[in-house]
C-alpha cells in the first residue's frame, strides 16, 4: 500500500504538471493565436510552463502573437502559478514549523504555528483578499498611465495584466516586440508601481502579516522578517548602486540623473525575480550582467511569489562565512544564533540550484553555438524563474528549449520541494556512522 | 603587548610579501631582461607574484622576455612558493589536528598527530627528499624529448624547468609566444610526464605518506586520503570525458582519437590548478570554458602544491547536498559521517573564494571593456592560482593587473589562512545567543 501513496512533493509536481498540460492545450487552440501566426506544440508548452512557473521567458511575443483569449489563458496560468505557489509553500512552511516546534519546544515561543494562522483555509482566504486588494490598487495606478495612452478598455486591461504579472513576479508584458517596459524606462509612475507590486509579492505573506501584527515596530519582528526585510533592502539598493556605477559610461550615457537612478533601481529590483526590464540586458556591460545573474540567483523571500534560492538562504550562508572569517563557531544575526539545520538546508538549496544551472548551461552550449555569457544568463533566469534574457530565447533550438523548460519547472517545483524537504526529513539516520575528521581548504 | 604579537596568518602573509618583494627587485635588474626589452615595475611585480604564488599567468613571455638569470629567479620563486606553501600548510594542518585531537579524543584514533609525523623539521626533510626525487625523475623523462630537440644543455634545462613548474603546479613554461605546451599536444611522453608530476604534486604529501604507510591497501586509508584520491580521479576522468564530448565538433576536428583523449585528459588535469595548456583555451566552446572554470575553482587537495578551494571542500559540500536530497540529517561517505565543523569550514572556504572571484571580475569589467567570459575565466584562474587564460592577461590595464595580482596573492595566502582559521578558532563564542528558526529556500 505504501508504494501507492504519493509524497507531498509528488502531489505538487503532479499538480503543476496538470496546470501546464491544460495551459498547453488551451494555447494550442486556433482561437489563442492571432490569424496568420503559427503556434507549435513546443511553443505552447514553453509558454504554458513559463506562465505557470511565473518565469516570463517567451519564444513568442505575448502582446502580438496571442489573441485576447490566449493572453487571458496566460494571465490565468500566472495567477494560478503565483498564488498557488505562495499558498502551497506557505502551507508547507506552517506544517514544517509545527513539526519542528514539537521537536524543539524551546524555539516554539517565537515561531508561528498553524493555530495562530488559523489553518490553511483561513490562510488561503487571507492571501486571496490581500492579493485582490494589492493587484487592484496596482491596476488602477498603472491605468492612470495606460488609459490616456491606449483608451479606456485597452488601458484598463493593460493595467490589470501588468499588475497581476508584477505582483506574481511573472514578468510577462503586452508591450510587443519582446521589449518589456523599455518604452517606460523614464516613467516614475509605471516604474514605482511595478517595483511596489514586485516588492510586495516578493517579500512574502508572512513578512506582511508579521509587520501588521507587530504594528510596524521593526525591532519586535520575528527573526525571519528582519532578515528578509534587511536583505531585500540591501540587495535592491546595493544592486542598484552597483548597476548605476557599472553603466555610467555605457547605458547611462545620455540619461539625466533621475533616469539613471530609476533604471538602476528598477533593474536591481526586477532581477530578483520579477523579470521585467526597462533597459536591454544584452546592451549591459559584462560586470552588470554578472551582478544581474547574482541577483537572479538569490531571488526573493520564502513564502512569496518570487523564485531563486531566497534571501534567507544567502543570508545564512554569508553569516556562516562571516563567522568563519571571524574564527567564530556560531553564526549570529540580530542577536540570535542560526542553527546548523538552517545551514544544512541553505547549502542544499544553493548547490542544487547551482548544479542545475551549470549542467543546463553546459548542455545548451553542447547543443548549439552560443556565447557562454548569454547561455549562463538564460539558465540563471530560467532556474530562478526570472524571465530576463539577453535575447537568445528565440534562437534556442527545440532541444535547448526543452532544457530551459526543464529548468523553469525544476526552479519552481524545486522551491516547494525545499519547503517539503525539511518536513519529510528523517529524524535520525537509520545507522549512525562513526565520524572522522578531514582537512578542508 | 598583545597588539605587537603577529598572528600565524600575518607571519605567512608577511613571508610571502618578502619573497615577492625580493623577486620583484631581482627581476627589475637589467640582467634579468633580454637586451632591447623593457620590464616595468608592474610587470616585474606581476611576474614575481605569479611565480611565488605558483599561478602561471604572465604579462611577459617567460621564454623570450627573460634572460637565463631572470628565468632562474622565476624558477626559484616557484620552488620556494610551491614547497614553502606545502610545508607551511602541512605544518598548520598537523598543529590543527593536534589541537582538535585534544578536544575530541574520540576522533583521534584515526587522525594523524605531530608526534606520528615526527615534528615539522622531520616533515620538511621528508618533503624535500620526495620533491627532489620526483622532480629529478620528471626532469629526466622530459629531457628524453627535449635533449634531441634542443641539444644537451638547453634540453636538460628545459627538462628541469618544466619538471619543477609542473610538480609545483606553477604552469610556467619556456616555449615562447605564450603558447604553453600546445606544440606537444599529441606527445604522450611530455603529456603523461607532466600529468604525473601535476598529480603527484596536487594530491599532497599526506596522501602519499598514507598510501606508503598502509602499503597501498586502499580500503585501509584514512578518510581524507580516500576522499582526495576518489575525487581527484573522478574530476580528472569525468572532466576529461565532458571536455572530449564538448570539443567533438570544435577543437577535436582533425585530431585522431588518441590525440582527442590525450588533450581532453591533459586539459582536465591541468585545470586543477597546474595551468599548462596543450590547446588554446580561447578556442574552446562555451561549455568547455564553464567546465574549465569549475575545475579551476575546485583545484587540488589540502597540503599539496595545488590551489583552489580543494577537493575535500567540494566533497563535503556535495555530500551535504546529497543528504539534503535524500532528506537525511547527516552526510556520510566511505562509512564515516562528516561533522558540522567541516561543513562550516567548507562553506567559509567556498564563499570567500567565490566572493573574491565575483568582486574581482566586476571591478575589472568596470575598469575596461572586456568579454565577461574572458574576465571570469581570468579571475577564477588567478584566485585558484591556475594560470590558464583565454589570452586577456596582456590586454589588462595596470589597475586590472593589480586586481589579478591581488587575487593571486589572496588565493595563495588565503589557502593557508583557511588552515590557520580552524586552529585559531574560538572554542566558544563570548556570548551564546538564543537561537530562532527561519525558513530557507
Ligand atoms: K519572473
Ligand atoms: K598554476
Amino acid at each position: 500500500m505504501k508504494k501507492l501513496k504519493m509524497s507531498n512533493l509528488q502531489i505538487v509536481a503532479a499538480g503543476y504538471f496538470l496546470v501546464v498540460l491544460t495551459g498547453t492545450l488551451l494555447l494550442m487552440l486556433p482561437v489563442a493565436t492571432v490569424d496568420g501566426a503559427d503556434t507549435s506544440l513546443l511553443d505552447a508548452l514553453f509558454t504554458a510552463v513559463s506562465a505557470s512557473c511565473v518565469t516570463g521567458l517567451v519564444v513568442q511575443d505575448t502582446g502580438t502573437h496571442w489573441t485576447l483569449f490566449g493572453q487571458l489563458v496566460i494571465l490565468a496560468l500566472i495567477q494560478i502559478g503565483g498564488l498557488g505557489f505562495m499558498t502551497i509553500s506557505l502551507s508547507f512552511l506552517m506544517l514544517t514549523r509545527k513539526k519542528i516546534g514539537l521537536r524543539h519546544r524551546e524555539v516554539m515561543v517565537e515561531s508561528i504555528n498553524s493555530s495562530q494562522i488559523g489553518g490553511v483555509v483561513r490562510l488561503t482566504r487571507k492571501i486571496l483578499i490581500v492579493t485582490a486588494v494589492v493587484e487592484g490598487i496596482g491596476a488602477l495606478l498603472l491605468s492612470l498611465r495606460f488609459v490616456p495612452q491606449y483608451g479606456t478598455a485597452k488601458g484598463l486591461y493593460f493595467g490589470v495584466f501588468h499588475s497581476i504579472s508584477a505582483f506574481c513576479n511573472a514578468g510577462f508584458d503586452l508591450m510587443g516586440n519582446y521589449d518589456s517596459i523599455v518604452a517606460y524606462s523614464a516613467d516614475p509612475l509605471v516604474n514605482f508601481t511595478l517595483m511596489g507590486l514586485i516588492t510586495i509579492g516578493g517579500l512574502g505573506f508572512l513578512v506582511w502579516e508579521d509587520l501588521w501584527q507587530k504594528k510596524w515596530r521593526l525591532h519586535r519582528l520575528r527573526l525571519q522578517s528582519k532578515i528578509v526585510l534587511s536583505a531585500s533592502f540591501l540587495l535592491t539598493v546595493g544592486g542598484g548602486l552597483v548597476l548605476l556605477l557599472l553603466e555610467a559610461n555605457n547605458l547611462n550615457v545620455g540619461m539625466d540623473s533621475g533616469e539613471r537612478i530609476l533604471t538602476a533601481l528598477f533593474q536591481s529590483c526586477t532581477a530578483r525575480t520579477a523579470g521585467f526590464n526597462s533597459v536591454d540586458p544584452a546592451a549591459m556591460t559584462g560586470g552588470s550582467k554578472l551582478v544581474m545573474m547574482t541577483l537572479m540567483f538569490i531571488g526573493g523571500s520564502p513564502g512569496s511569489t518570487a523564485g531563486g534560492i531566497k534571501t534567507t538562504t544567502i543570508v545564512v550562508i554569508l553569516m556562516y562565512t562571516l563567522a568563519g572569517i571571524r574564527h567564530e563557531r556560531s553564526a549570529n544575526i540580530f542577536g540570535r544564533s542560526l542553527g546548523d539545520d538552517e545551514l544544512h538546508k541553505a547549502v542544499y538549496v544553493f548547490f542544487v540550484n547551482l548544479l542545475f544551472v551549470l549542467c543546463g548551461t553546459t548542455v545548451i552550449c553542447a547543443l548549439q553555438n552560443l556565447q557562454l555569457t548569454d547561455v549562463l544568463f538564460e539558465a540563471f533566469s530560467a532556474m530562478g524563474t526570472v524571465g530576463i534574457t539577453t535575447g537568445i530565447t528565440r534562437d534556442l533550438i527545440p532541444a535547448s528549449q526543452l532544457v530551459i523548460i526543464f529548468l523553469m519547472y525544476c526552479g519552481r517545483v524545486g522551491s516547494i520541494s525545499f519547503a517539503v524537504a525539511l518536513m519529510e526529513r528523517k529524524a535520525t539516520p537509520p545507522v549512525t556512522m562513526p565520524s572522522e575528521r578531514i582537512n578542508i581548504g
